[in-house]
């Protein structure tokens, strides 16, 4: 495949970018005596995941069984869940445990999950590793690490010969809005002392808490501490988006993955450049609304470039069509011909990766690869 | 497969109220005497295209080359890709054309690109036929009706003997924005004004116009006069959501589309009851919120019914989370403890169906069916 006929629009990852944010935070979790348990549910694709882990202990996260598969029938066998677990969900899982010799570990924040959980698991002759979720800050999933509860889930866990109590997760997801890497600081600071914590109740109380999981890719890039901390778990950081350059995590330039599109039109009565990528391409996440005002649906840049246009951004999104609009200045219709092509940096790029099937790969200018992932549940 | 055992997220389909809003649709053409040239973009399903165009002339409207391509390979042979073409995509309609012995009609809206399509056409034997893309206030893609250039458009279609001028075409997309149903009147009224006075001043001219095609959902359905017009192509009617229900379009009883989710969480602290479908699975889309302020992310309903729940909508979503929360009431977590399974009513459909590869359908109470579907581009 030759870059200048790619189809539009697909998903192109800048092989240099992808492999310099992998080694750094490889880098990273080796300096500070923490495995990395990379999430893959941004990138979804097993060369990824290979990069990611290179110099680790192999284990990734996910966020659907049909990662969970994905990863396992390529050969990954420490696959941590990480979404609150139903019973529904237990045969599937136990399907590819068993299929493929993995360990899917899960996590929970409930009696009642456990209860039912470790029932249906019995009923099969299914086993797992389960983590139990903290809930540091974020208010997602998780109870408190000062919940009386956190010991109640544990004993119904250890109680049930189904399950077997691997340690605690958290994950500080409410660094995505902070305002300042002081802010962030202060989050990371929550996320270690929480589950810490979290572990030292139940080591007091006589449980084996041997794994303490914590991460986001804001959360561990700010950190100071990884004390008490056993595995981190970022996931963006692989190919990082405008969200994460806007809350100061990354540069611009550090931005691994584009979606490339065509021109298809001028309108210059309502003052834009269409292109054929729109909500289904791109997401319609705006994520870095919350940091400045000037992105909307995402940046656009000239094609063989990752170098965003200043004063152009894409200010609507129908299905199929990206609305690019100028402010502070005019737009560059005639760089812009029909049938020109550009690159959009995602706002939030786990979103706008998951409906694709493949990523082309760029390396020095040439498409060197095509690298298939997952998607769907 | 029992309705009770199916996994989640899915996408499931009432059949009724798919077949009734089919019927009403088909019925509304033939009784105007228009064709109905509905757009598969929303459904995205060969069953849904059987049932939309029965009794009608079996054309289709799609908005990726991949659904193009699915359509064709089913049986339909008549199929307009309404989004503006480029010449990059000359040659995989051609294939489809070729192959399948179908006619895929193409939209532009300017000289320059029925230029370079014309070029690549009959550099590899293609031909198609074209629409002239109008903008009757949309303000997306199209030309003004009483555009100058709408005739210099009309002369290099007509001069190039790989492209053929088949007529007019506009979309109202901004009838999706309407404030009331009489606002909604006004703009069908200037969507079917702008198409004809396109087509009256390109016949004027000496071009030949034959087709006429018009429409969205909510002006097709408010429209008093069809004159002029040949053809109408309204895709969202098919399935229905939050959106066009806010709207005033139909009513929450009409959505025939939702999704299976499963509760995985409370977090009593918070304030939320968690799902398992999240961004990824319903869209970030917040079209609603242009009319009500209860909506955010989505409706919910409990799994045996489609009736919105008061006071309970979906307030964030993170990737794979979904958060239940609840306005001017107290959360119901008796009523949804973990493990039980709800149904999402979407925002906005067409983004939410997008990404899935199958519907479970659903006829009194049971799952009759699952049907593909297409997806990518």
């Amino acid at each position: 495949m030759v870059f200048d006929d790619l189809p539009t629009p697909s998903l192109i990852l800048d092989w240099d970018k992808l492999a310099r944010n992998c080694r750094n935070m490889a880098h990273r979790a080796t300096a500070h005596g923490v495995r990395l348990r990379p999430h893959l549910k941004t990138a979804k694709c097993i060369e990824v995941a290979r990069m990611a882990t290179d110099g680790h202990f192999g284990g990734l996260t996910v966020s659907t069984v049909a990662e969970a598969r994905y990863f396992a029938e390529r050969g990954f066998r420490d696959i941590t869940y990480a979404v609150g677990i139903s019973s529904g969900k237990v045969d599937e899982l136990h399907a590819i445990q068993s299929a493929l010799n993995a360990s899917i570990n899960i996590i929970l924040d409930s009696s009642a999950a456990a209860i039912a959980v470790s029932e249906r698991a019995a009923a099969i002759g299914a086993r797992f590793s389960v983590f139990i979720e903290i809930d540091t800050g974020a208010g997602r999933g998780g109870v408190g690490p000062n919940d009386k509860v956190l010991l109640e889930i544990a004993s119904a866990i250890v109680s049930r010969p189904s399950l077997r109590l691997a340690g605690v997760l958290t994950h500080a997801g409410h660094s995505y809005l902070a305002r300042s890497q002081d802010e962030i600081r202060t989050i990371a600071a929550q996320e270690r002392a929480g589950a810490v914590l979290a572990a030292d109740r139940l080591r007091r109380h006589g449980f084996q808490c041997e794994q303490v999981s914590i991460g986001s890719t804001p959360t561990v890039l700010n950190s100071d501490s990884f004390d008490g901390v056993t595995e981190i778990r970022p996931g963006v950081y692989t190919l990082f988006d405008v969200d994460q350059a806007s809350l100061g995590v990354c540069g611009t330039g550090d931005i691994a993955c584009s979606v490339l599109a065509t021109v298809i039109g001028h309108n210059r009565r309502a003052g834009h450049i269409l292109i054929d990528a729109g909500a289904l391409a791109l997401s319609k996440d705006i994520s870095p609304a919350k940091f400045r005002d000037d992105v909307r649906f995402g940046l656009v840049s000239y094609a063989d470039s990752l170098e965003p246009i200043p004063g152009l951004s894409l200010s609507s999104l129908h299905q199929e069509h990206g609305l690019i609009s100028a402010h502070g200045r005019s737009l560059p219709y005639d760089q812009m011909p029909v049938g020109a092509r550009l690159r959009v940096l995602p706002n939030h790029v786990c979103l706008t990766v998951a409906p694709y099937d493949k990523y082309f790969v760029l390396k020095d200018g040439r498409v060197m690869a095509t690298w298939d992932k997952a998607r769907g549940w």
